[in-house]
């Protein structure tokens, strides 16, 4: 893993633009809510304004990628139509209706007489943010850095390199025109740039990653920086004996094909013992003439599934319809097999049994646990978030998606009025530790 | 840095071990509130009957520590006596006062009919703990351990083997009588463990050390568990020109002299120009007075401090009576030092004019930033949280003071009947995200 990318150190030419970045990002952290929304409005007019040159700029990357001859998919996600754009450019001033996630206060206390502490919610700093060829993607994080009064430096894929310059050319005129430093939001054009970036960590204060799970993975390893994203995500769904057979289906289902390339879907169906037989007398057909490949252990392949899994598909996301089944004994052996191969995303159970849920969500370490609904909510949109920023795998907060929140941090503002810590020591002064 | 100490791969023997911690911090973090009293309850009436044993382990220590020529800091550390034993088993039951930090509603949602989200606070899993030979550190951590429904593995400083084994023994004794596993609690005592625990990444979720600033920032270099805690305490105060010489002074006395060894104690003085002559024509023999020693820049020099500061000045924790003394030109210098040379823990600054302070506690970029009172009411007990798990410098939460609060982390429940995402594309669906 350690030899796909390089690393390098940073080149002064990288620090310069970092610096600028971090100057920037203090003074934008700086700024009243309405200056930030104003902002994004600027920034959404001069998109507008410059959409013919955005829209020639995709012309071209897309023509030389055609010539490339890169995949189909890659094409399709770097393409950016009118409407695209111009649905790009309405989110961009959306992000001006979520609520303002700075200057929140989360305590406020008197501790003493005349010494009152708050903890508010402050913009992290500088974002990092890598990102594969979709040029939609440099709109909506920098909307949402500058909604959240941050800098951000990004880098986009090689592919899209003339579109994300004329959208970021649109969306620094923007910013100046708002009155912004426009060196708020940077962008890297070369891979060399973007990996260095790994090893700014007096820089930058998170980096989000949204690419392929090696790419993430690469990252996580390979900087000191924090990084908000996820790899795997492997997601189970357990059906229990006490299950609703056709609720079972229907939500296996859609755990699966709704839309299979997302992280959210499911890659491992648990199977109850007792409910196997049935449950897949009607799935196989199901699933079969929704095009999805099935796998199993052998006790399924004894029921009818077509394909013997091997270890490595319990480790396997695949992205794609195909879909892995197994059947245990027991909740028990479920849970054991998920606490063993679960990336800790989101798994479910379906069951009519409350206490059985109850101990499946208690005792699952992920950061979804669902019942009788499907993977797919877990979702920042879905979760009434207005915003997605990534979904954290990790245990630690933020976990799950992460929506503006997982953009700013908070500090302590402690104010007095000559108060020192000696006169408690002394008994002249008492805690009072009043809420406000 | 890299080899000053050596982090081997974990021996199966360490790999069993924290399994069964692990097992056991799936069993904890299932339990009710009620039962995590009791079982701190326990755990201190099992410290009451086994006081002899862990007294006498602690002279055998104590014994051989002498013998070792070790210093008298770390032996006054070591040292157990009944009154800190007692005070140490009084700690315990009072953490079982503390609120519970599992459960805790955070968001309850209906995302639609009959589909409702619950995030919840819930147990982090297994902690890291590795601190030095202070054997009260084993009582205070264990039970905030179990108060939180963590399990934990410990490892103290090995002059303290005996002690903290004989400690150690009697909160297992504790948690089993209570009912619960008495494997929630794990001590180490080879060096080699301690180290290779910083492998254990899918047994541990948080690394707590306590130790020096070499041995912090090694463990933070040297394992890709999170690490809650700090190296370097690098605090400043800014006298501005609009300052209270008074007040000033007492703070600065208390910021330095109150308790120097501690990571909130300031260690640079920024005096404005226009303030530094009067300031320190008071200042220079109150600190005499108190056995500080100053250390200024050139300006200061001039003005009575006695000793030149070196570059290495500014990057340095003396945590002893020593203070660095610069003298500025504003309040821009001050904010452009700070930027610099704080290790992000507090900064204060103290002036009259709350437009200046305002500027101040914005932009400086600390966990703790504070106006007109002294540095080192930075602390969790100091602000209300009832106990201090550690400070955290990093930026992302949790940042500074940690109180029970940095020992949980949550989850998202989503329970439904049967909901699934394609009747929210063909329209069959609406989300409704109503907070409840």
């Amino acid at each position: 893993m350690a030899n796909i990318f390089e690393v390098p150190q940073p080149g002064n030419d990288l620090l310069e633009k970092a610096n600028k970045v971090r100057l920037a990002s203090i003074e934008i952290s700086q700024t009243e809510n309405q200056n930030r929304i104003k902002a994004l409005n600027f920034m959404a007019d001069y998109l507008e304004k410059n959409s013919y040159e955005i829209l020639d700029a995709n012309n071209a990357d897309y023509s030389s990628a055609q010539k490339k001859g890169i995949s189909r998919a890659l094409l399709s996600r770097l393409k950016l139509s009118k409407l695209k754009l111009n649905s790009g450019i309405e989110g961009v001033r959306k992000v001006g209706d979520l609520a303002d996630p700075v200057n929140q206060v989360q305590i406020k206390r008197e501790l003493s007489k005349g010494l009152f502490l708050e903890r508010k919610t402050v913009p992290i700093g500088v974002l990092g943010v890598i990102f594969e060829s979709r040029p939609d993607a440099v709109m909506q994080i920098s909307s949402l850095a500058i909604r959240s009064g941050n800098g951000v430096m990004l880098k986009g894929g090689s592919e899209a390199n003339l579109t994300n310059t004329a959208i970021v050319k649109a969306l620094q005129e923007g910013l100046n025109a708002s009155g912004l430093d426009k060196n708020a939001i940077c962008l890297l054009t070369s891979r060399k740039d973007s990996m260095a970036m790994l090893n700014l960590e007096k820089y930058i204060n998170l980096i989000i990653p949204r690419g392929s799970n090696e790419l993430v993975k690469f990252i996580q390893e390979n900087t000191r920086i924090p990084v908000l994203g996820h790899a795997d995500g492997i997601c189970h769904l357990f059906i229990d004996i006490e299950a609703n057979l056709e609720m079972a289906l229907s939500v296996a289902l859609d755990s699966k094909i709704q839309y299979p390339a997302a992280c959210n879907a499911i890659e491992t169906l648990l199977l109850h013992k007792d409910i196997a037989p049935t449950f897949l007398e009607k799935a196989i057909p199901l699933f079969k003439s929704n095009d999805v490949k099935l796998i199993g252990d052998m006790r399924s392949v004894e029921l009818g599934v077509k394909y013997e899994a091997s270890l490595e598909d319990w480790k396997t996301e695949y992205l794609d319809l195909i879909l892995s089944i197994k059947i245990v004994d027991d909740l028990e052996e479920a849970i054991t097999h998920i606490q063993k191969y679960s990336s800790k995303h989101t798994d479910g159970i379906i069951t009519e049994n409350s206490h059985t849920a109850n101990k499946f969500m208690n005792v699952i370490d992920s950061a979804g646990v669902f019942h009788n609904c499907s993977t797919r909510f877990a979702d920042g949109f879905r979760y009434g978030f207005g915003a997605e920023v990534g979904i954290s795998t990790q245990t630690l907060p933020p976990r799950g998606p992460v929506g503006l929140e997982g953009l700013v941090t908070y500090k302590y503002f402690l104010k007095g009025d000559g108060n020192i810590v000696d006169d408690f020591s002394s008994g002249k002064a008492i805690y009072t530790h009043k809420d406000l």
